[in-house]
């Protein structure tokens, strides 16, 4: 028996690999400027996630719409990190596009976490864009994960330097990551375990799952940039505070959500000179202060719904044009 | 540049037709009493709904989990009621199901509301089946919109009244409703417009959006049994609280969430005797009570993210099988 209800058409869906074919990271770069701008305008809408515990892992919903935008996005994304001792994925998802005026769902992007992945490695490049020297000869990147390869392949977009030194605790893992780095750029790859031993680079950009601090002062140059990108639950940490509480400079995607989920927990809200702390979006928009070698600068990237929701519109436009 | 990532199959697409052929209402009320019992025994996991504010319009985020269930189940609607004056449906919707172990997306239903809707629906029949008297002749709806539609055929299901009353505002939709359930059912039909004049039917069942009552303890017979189901945000209301006040037995699908967004809302605690509240799931567990000609029962249904994970699991088992 019909229920005579008027429908909408049924959406559009892409897969991953229409998804990874239509936004590469340079489409991914220009996104997050635009979300970073949005978000210190005060032009991103972006509720607090949601989430379900399960007994072996969770599920997030995230998502935001910017101000203006013909579209929004939700995105879902479960996290079962038990997956790995079988040989499964530990993370599963897809973005929801919708028609901003009406509500109506556009298109689905069964794009397993990809569009997260690209989003937070064009996020690691705009700081690094914004902070780091002018000319970085090298760039350290600590952690085996998937994520650092997207903070790598960012991060040769906006600097082209001599050299990169990869650093983890899994020896066959970095091999595996030099390779892979060697086969796309003409670039020097070093491999260098991380046990606190001096990192000798202009900017070092970590992207672990650490819950305790995995790099220290005594490890970095004077004048160098540190990007964190790990921090984006209670309980992370990949830096000493000691490093951002040396810092001159301090950026962040989102202040409320650094200082809740980000490495500034835990941070005494005084410890740091307010002056200080600024953010990307208010680096893009004013201008970042001109760099000086002896500055030292970090950056925290937690990751933002206006992040998602930009890049799910960048998604939308070039696969539904 | 291929980041090597692990990835799992793309999850199942399915559309509305499918699920519509899949699952209709013997088996969503089979689901919906599976639900209201895991919720009564705390077996049913379920956040608070999320939600993004547009400027004209809103999207929620719901889901849950039913504890030793093979999959769980978040659900996205959109609603956007300034398109009804474009001729545009006023929402839309999908469901993603997942595996309960391993968080993979297991399949995307394009339902565009539909198990939403239908489960509603069977929650509705339920708690006519446990409270209605068992011969029960006349059948009262009130409203016009789309889930009158799903009460109409969940009510009859489980009775067999020799006459519906249809009740509402509008009167070409109230004949044109008229005339699907003659089209599908050899049962009376009868037109009666909604102003406070008595309803002479042995059950009620309400699903509108009314912001205040529309209906008054004058106009019902003794012994009645109202459902209201309209009610699932704050400030709505179809009952007048007297209707509440004066029922021998109130049954709630979820007795907090009554309380804040359905109509108990704003009833005074201690207005109703605690031991007249009960849960539609604890009467289904622990037997409800011998019906008598003289007591006058009311269930309110707000809708719960367990029925939206049953729902969705009853649809996955007979989709993916």
């Amino acid at each position: 028996m019909s229920t005579g209800r008027l429908n909408w058409p049924t959406p559009a869906v892409f897969t991953e690999d229409d998804v990874r074919a239509a936004v590469g990271m340079p489409e991914a770069i220009a996104s997050a400027r635009q979300a970073l701008l949005a978000l210190a305008d005060g032009r991103a809408r972006s509720p607090e996630p949601w989430h379900l515990d399960m007994a072996e892992g969770s599920v997030h919903v995230k998502g935001g719409a910017l101000d203006g935008a013909a579209t929004f996005a939700t995105k879902l994304s479960s996290g079962f990190p038990g997956n790995a001792g079988r040989g499964l994925p530990t993370s599963d998802g897809f973005t929801a596009i919708l028609d901003a005026a009406t509500g109506q769902v556009r298109a689905l992007l069964l794009d397993g976490g990809y569009l997260t992945e690209l989003r937070t490695g064009a996020a690691g490049a705009v700081a690094l864009d914004l902070l780091a020297a002018p000319r970085t000869e090298t760039i350290a990147f600590v952690g085996t994960g998937g994520q650092i390869r997207h903070q790598i392949t960012g991060a040769l977009h906006v600097r082209e330097p001599a050299a990169v030194i990869l650093l983890g605790r899994r020896r066959a893992a970095l091999e595996s990551l030099a390779k892979w780095v060697r086969s796309g750029h003409d670039v020097d790859v070093r491999i260098q375990a991380l046990n606190g031993s001096p990192i000798d680079a202009d900017a070092v950009v970590t992207a672990t799952t650490a819950t305790s601090p995995i790099l220290f002062p005594g490890q970095l140059r004077p004048g160098v940039h540190v990007t964190a990108v790990g921090s984006d639950s209670p309980g992370k940490r990949e830096l000493d505070p000691a490093i951002l509480l040396a810092a001159d400079l301090v950026a962040v995607d989102e202040r409320r959500q650094s200082m809740r989920i980000g490495e500034l927990q835990g941070i005494p809200p005084n410890g740091l000179a307010i002056a200080s702390i600024t953010t990307l979006g208010a680096l893009l928009r004013d201008g970042a202060p001109a760099w000086s070698p002896r500055r030292t600068s970090v950056a925290d990237l937690s990751g933002t719904g206006a992040q998602d929701a930009a890049i799910a519109e960048t998604a939308a436009d070039r696969l539904l044009a």
